[in-house]
């Protein structure tokens, strides 16, 4: 078996709790054979309490956190705060260049959006906050309906749940489609395979 | 507005995290205007990691629990131990008798089975698992085909994602169904409004 790659969760106070979990629960799950190490980060090593309340626990402080294959950026009400966050916009910057892939679920692409990685890139975001997403990002393709959009090492998907079907796209990617198709029999979920799949995108008037 | 109601997430080593973490996305979410004050528990207070590897924290430790409205119950590979672990089983049953809901989410019905509190009732479970989870409770009524089943104050649901679809359908009971819309949609979630949608039974051999 290959090398497990290290999928880092960027944590920080008002971070959305299914945009890391939904993931992590599949990044994390034995049907992917460890393909992946789940790696728990954030400014400063220990609790970070979430947007919903129950806290989540960062192993690494920015300073010491391990190299990242593939990074994670949630989102939820503390990327409000975190897109004036000079450390946290620095250190993406600084770890996305190192990384094979960059991901966000929800508002975290307005995190990505505000290191300036994505200029010139298709993205999308949670479609209830786009019009707050979009300013963070003015040079940014966003796309207005889409479950995920991904464009080269850059993945991002729309609120929430949809972090869920990209991590399993992901998998498929990085492991094989069997690998993702199990994955999502064990957590009995109704995979969305199709990125275009957006019904939210209508319910608030994207298009 | 009514008093919060307390819902405690009994967590284990090898907990499931989504078996945790979709419901906690869905009850403690803005939308539901803090009709539900999130309690993380175990049977000592700290950290506690998940099947998946990152941890939780456990606020309370069972001695000092507050008073629980609503009792959640996650599966994970931690309940092939936690059957046998009477500490749990005891405070399960006591903490049982006084909630005006007690809910499962995938193998976590083999602990209420265990506790001998889901006698002669209807109840579901994770497909994959549900020959072990049947042999823990040969007196539950063990439903072989639903998302999620609700009988009297209990109410047990399939694998892991299915718990989010049965947390939808207790918001919608406690709140309303509106509210519960309004969750859905944040969390960009195409939500199972049917108890008896059940492919995965299918696909395990339950029918």
């Amino acid at each position: 078996m290959a090398t497990p790659k290290n999928i880092g969760f960027v944590l920080f106070e008002g971070f959305e709790l299914l945009d890391v979990f939904g993931p992590a629960e599949a990044y994390g799950i034995r049907d992917v054979e460890g393909a992946f190490r789940l790696v728990m980060v954030a400014q400063q090593a220990g609790l970070i309490a979430s947007a919903q309340g129950p806290s989540a626990v960062a192993d690494f402080g920015f300073a010491d956190c391990p190299h990242l294959d593939i990074i994670l950026v949630p989102g939820g009400i503390g990327t409000r705060r975190e897109v004036d966050n000079p450390a946290l916009i620095s250190w993406l910057r600084t770890r996305a260049a190192d990384a094979e892939l960059v991901t966000s679920v929800c508002t975290g692409a307005a995190l990505l959006a505000r290191a300036g990685i994505l200029d010139g890139r298709r993205a999308t975001s949670n479609k209830r906050s786009l019009d707050w997403v979009i300013s963070q990002g003015p040079n940014v393709k966003w796309v207005l309906e889409a479950r995920w959009v991904e464009d080269g090492k850059f993945a991002t998907s729309s609120g929430v749940s949809a972090g869920i079907d990209m991590a399993l796209a992901i998998i498929a990617r990085i492991c094989s489609k069997e690998v993702a198709e199990k994955v999502a029999i064990s957590m009995e979920y109704e995979w969305h395979r199709d990125a275009a799949w957006d019904p939210f995108a209508k319910i608030w008037g994207r298009v």
